[in-house]
């Protein structure tokens, strides 16, 4: 039971990191490509909020971590679960408050903005906006669903998988996992991309990371609570630098708001790195519980 | 004398991170709600210079922490104290030099820059300069005497607050004492947010937290270097890892020049999971006294 | 043996910090105060590709310094090395397609943004990017030359001047040796940011600190591959943090296109803040070895 919480927060991790380093690089990079001679810009100021959202979300998972490896927790084991908790209620409040400020005060607060500048692509806009609101929906149901289903017998699946092929447990949910459960949304990413909206491509990539780790992950954290299992936020020490940097590199690739095939290029590299570590990487509770079966 | 010199520095930490989330977080949300119309924009070179400055403090509580935490010292125990009283005195002199830069020749270097743009807003922005600066010193005096207040007989008062409500020590002097110390700078920067001053805001928000993390801290260790306590510059990791991300979030936030109602309100739901973590944080050394006696 | 990768490995650490640190630094402080009048400013394109560069390679050397921290390897020792040894090569890839997107497709990019832009400054700029070019090649062969003659006897001459003069052998190869190595970036980024050419002065800088993290370093890891010899991308946790922070503190400052001499004399003293961490750090690997003997 312990091994399955582990394997949701390695997948979900895993989605976030495919998303942000994978589905963004191979969007830049093929974006890139098609529109070799000039270079693609997107709003920066989207970027800017989803950076802020995902160093939140960098920020409800690094305490959680940090408390527990200098063992400085008032109550040891239970501080952490109800750190997790309450931080798990503020992301989804956070997320709450960003979907009102993204869907109601939108158009107030970006007109003013569009109307000092050129004008000329509300209608356009406003059609992408609501693709994203409506396939933002869509992933977040099939994204569900996914780790309802996952949380079942997967388990049993990796584990074996791992044996058979002599591959960590942790490389499987980190990165094939997610490599598969994100092809929809790598797909539609790049399309966008070489169709020169990259603010849908954003939108896609860095908005489901922002979904997931700001939604998806507290939301987990909170139904486990109702079910009575200790399902936190704490994703080991490794796993949250891997996370930690990953969002640093990402925010300041978007930061300026223009893309190039190199940007996307560095950011698939970025992601074999992760994955090369994630290969030689084990988690050492789960090596104590095998070794102990 | 050990657990002093503790509160000093959690109370001084907490000041910066109250500063820095809270009162710009309320200040910005009530900016954004007051302007709901309208993108509020400030100055980015300050809040450039000033993050700069942030993350140069940072490096500052970094460097002991991470010393004494791989005990890679060559004296242990003395390197640290060294170290961070060497860093202090280059803190002041980054910081002195700071304030010259501003006084001397903020009006060389920007007046180019105002030169190539509108130009009319010059009068304003002296008046709002001499003001910030009254300001400062006003809050440095503040500062300084409440630092010098606290030391004395405040330990006692919070070691029986926190018997007594049950709270641990590190979330009253984090949390709790700052509120209350910074309850002015909270007015006044929303006040400015609200008469869409945003300059000012950030500058009594963010320029507190340099302030202080540049100026009263490295103080203090001098101070107590001149009397021969060994106050030194090593905020345990757990505050240190609170301080670096509090400043990236920070960074990113007001790196684009912009502010809006979301932004505040995850400034704030950021301090919020800071504050619950304070609050399952105890202190390990702390504890370790309070056994033995 | 092993002494001798610990010396290259810390002298081109040091190399990259004080590039980073010391040299834009001086060469910012004296620009600033020759160009007192104006805010010098330089392209951000470059400074945002090359701290991106900047941060791939802190996150190849993260990898397996967490790894190795956490104990979480599949096969204790040598997973370390193995990812570290792919990482090299990716980081290579990264480094010949920066070369390649800098001299292939550089007129592409930039010449419509430029178009866009006054473009009264092309023929200065590609007669600067050519400079760049050649004195990267001569770089190249500086520093190759310097490592391959380093590693013979120079850990000797270290060790001895280490005990002779009672310093640490971390100091003399993180902070003494760049400097001397690094004299003659350091005397052309100062000349270029004095004649106001700042985009050089980045290029060489920043460019030398990229070119030693994404080619030298991983370059050395290969061919220690094929001599057999363990080199790998692990820097200890204390160095790692501190290229981490350093590479942060330049991608902040340099993120606006602005420089200043205040700016300048900020990256001056962080650099002596880093050069006296290193004075009171000892390898605890080292102090081991030399108690063994």
């Amino acid at each position: 039971k312990n091994g399955m919480i582990r394997v949701v927060q390695q997948s979900l991790l895993g989605s976030i990191l495919s998303n942000m380093l994978l589905v963004l690089g191979c969007a830049f990079f093929t974006g890139g490509i098609v529109h070799y001679e000039k270079v693609q810009v997107f709003d920066k100021a989207p970027a800017v909020v989803n950076s802020g959202l995902l160093l939140m979300a960098v920020m409800g998972i690094l305490f959680p971590a940090v408390l527990h490896f200098t063992h400085s927790e008032v109550h040891f084991g239970k501080s952490e679960l109800a750190l997790s908790r309450f931080s798990s209620c503020i992301m989804l409040i956070a997320y709450a408050s960003y979907l009102f400020f993204q869907l109601r005060s939108h158009h107030n607060n970006y007109s003013s903005l569009e109307e000092e500048g050129d004008g000329n692509e509300n209608p356009d806009e406003e059609e992408e906006c609501e693709l994203t609101k409506w396939e933002a929906i869509g992933w977040l149901a099939i994204l569900t669903a996914w780790v309802s289903i996952l949380s079942g017998y997967l388990v049993d699946a990796i584990e074996g998988a791992s044996e058979s092929w002599n591959i960590p447990v942790a490389f499987i949910s980190v990165i094939l996992l997610p490599i598969v459960g994100n092809a929809a949304e790598h797909a539609s990413a790049i399309m966008f991309a070489m169709k020169d909206k990259l603010d849908i491509t954003l939108g896609v990539a860095i908005g489901s990371s922002t979904q997931i780790s700001m939604f998806v992950i507290p939301f987990c954290v909170v139904v486990g609570w109702c079910m009575g299992k200790p399902m936190d936020l704490n994703f080991q020490l490794f796993e949250t630098a891997t996370l930690f940097i990953t969002v640093l590199v990402v925010a300041f690739m978007s930061q300026d708001g223009t893309s190039n095939y190199f940007k996307g290029l560095m950011l698939i590299l970025c992601y074999l790195i992760v994955a090369a570590s994630f290969f030689v990487h084990m988690d050492p509770k789960n090596s104590k519980n095998s070794e102990g079966e």
